[in-house]
């Protein structure tokens, strides 16, 4: 489809620069609002997200580039939670007078990530503001989204990656320490498990939820809304270097699956097709709703997480 | 369908307020994304709009219901535009310490917007930040959407509504004076005029857009991407009180529609149906791309317009 044409002004001239720079990965910007096809017989699935600055990072540890990757990404892996195939992607930014130069830097990481989850940019808004702010919405299609509250007593527990870096990253940060680079580009760069969900959906997963608030945050969350109880043993879940588990279960903005399906997943064939680990970590029973976690056989209470709302 | 839990946490907490608020409107909340149908054959129309505190609104001139309700009928009026049905919304909030206890209220007013649209609140984000920022998606659908693109030479232009409120109100707020009732419920309460916009659709259309950034200015982005001259007299301007023509031209963020369509509308059936004026304001031609405005015979050149990115 031809490109509509923009008018001037401005802003304008900004949303240009960002649709060249986007190429063939922008689609049908310039109209009021876009059009899209959603195939016969699938559900539209959709999600927004919003990266505040000060809030969600800070400028000092993330490039303009990355900035936009990450907040793209983290809008597309609540549709990778729903094992749903993104279609398009919208981006509503708040950019201060002392961001403009970055625009198109981080139109650039908007970009890539886009390109990597497999969504055109089919419309956006652009303002003005005090603070550097992303609200992307990612818009997706299948044929059975799969939700969190399908799981069932006897599922398995299952989490995609391995755990801790964006918090490990953050927490060196703030003691102004430099992250190992494992850990800050877990945070920087992070990636939405689309096809890996798919992969599990159609081997017969029940549930899932992106770990956005901490590993058993969500699966408080998952547990509330399936109404079972998750029992977790943390001591196979996969850390990245120098994290401890009880650290990396409570480590935010993972973008990891936790997934609940049977107990006998090909281990193998997932980790040869994606190249990450998939680990079995506990079981779903019809106890009390709720998360249940161990180490080393000894009950462990984890209330962290990440609630932006209270920082 | 049965909203599924939401776990523990405070941002949780306030999102179970909104979402026992809404009632009956929010659906399918608590997963990590909404999926929605869209029907067989129509096509997905979808937008994405920001407001911003300081940029698009000051605290002192809306109470928290108007802000909720303006942002959303300011991202379904661009669904309006396109003569496409809204279907659902999603809300990302970046609310600061200051505005949490007008959150309730700011959620009621969305609420009452998504009523008056007629679509579903299926989602969305909750942030702490630094300023009060609305950015709002609005999902629809449309078997033939109406876009900016299909003016043709020997089109007539016509415009909804009175025109100038918006414009009025704020330079009325900005001098410390009270604006008239009726240029400020313009400004607070505006109409997205979905059910006008099929109207006008239905009797041969050929391209739309609503007014955000002023008459002038909106006009001269469709004139850009429907590549045609729109020659606009503004001596039949519908204007709300006290307000000058010139002033109505450029006056932003209206909601109304401009529509190019046959000459020969029904301008009675319409005023009938929905109780605003249907005006004709001008015609379009093949001439240099672009808009030329005349009033009482002679040219004037409107240059100003609402460009938030610049203010």
């Amino acid at each position: 489809m031809a490109e509509t044409r923009l008018g001037p002004g401005r802003e304008f001239d900004a949303i240009r620069a960002l649709v060249a720079r986007w190429g063939a990965r922008a689609r049908g910007i310039g109209d009021d609002a876009a059009v899209l096809d959603v195939p016969d017989g699938e559900q539209l699935v959709v999600s927004t997200d919003v990266s505040v600055e000060h809030v969600h990072f800070r400028r000092e540890w993330l490039t303009a580039g990355e900035i936009g990757w990450r907040a793209t990404v983290a809008a597309a892996s609540d549709l990778a939670a729903m094992a749903a195939t993104p279609i398009g992607i919208l981006t509503a930014l708040t950019v201060p007078p002392s961001w403009r130069g970055e625009l198109p830097a981080i139109g650039v990481g908007i970009g890539e990530a886009a390109e990597r989850v497999g969504a055109a940019i089919v419309g956006g808004d652009l303002s003005d503001g005090d603070v550097l702010s992303l609200a992307v919405t990612v818009l997706g299609c299948s044929r059975r989204p799969l939700r969190r509250s399908g799981a069932k007593p006897g599922d398995a527990l299952w989490v995609t990656g391995a755990f801790g870096g964006p918090g490990r990253a953050v927490r060196d940060w703030l003691a102004l320490r430099t992250p190992l680079a494992e850990a800050s580009l877990r945070f920087a760069r992070p990636s939405a498990r689309i096809a890996h969900a798919r992969w599990l959906a159609e081997r017969g997963a029940t549930a899932c939820i992106d770990i956005s608030d901490g590993l058993v945050a969500d699966l408080g969350h998952l547990a509330a809304a399936s109404e079972v109880r998750v029992e977790v043993a943390l001591d196979a879940l996969p850390c990245v270097a120098d994290v401890s588990r009880l650290d990396a279960a409570v480590s935010g903005e993972e973008y990891e699956l936790a997934v609940t399906a049977p107990a006998d997943l090909d281990v193998g064939a997932f980790e040869l097709a994606f190249g990450i680990p998939l680990t079995r970590l506990g079981v779903v029973t019809a106890g009390d709703p709720g998360v249940a976690v161990t180490l080393e056989g000894s009950r462990v209470e984890l209330t962290g997480g990440y609630d932006h709302f209270s920082l």
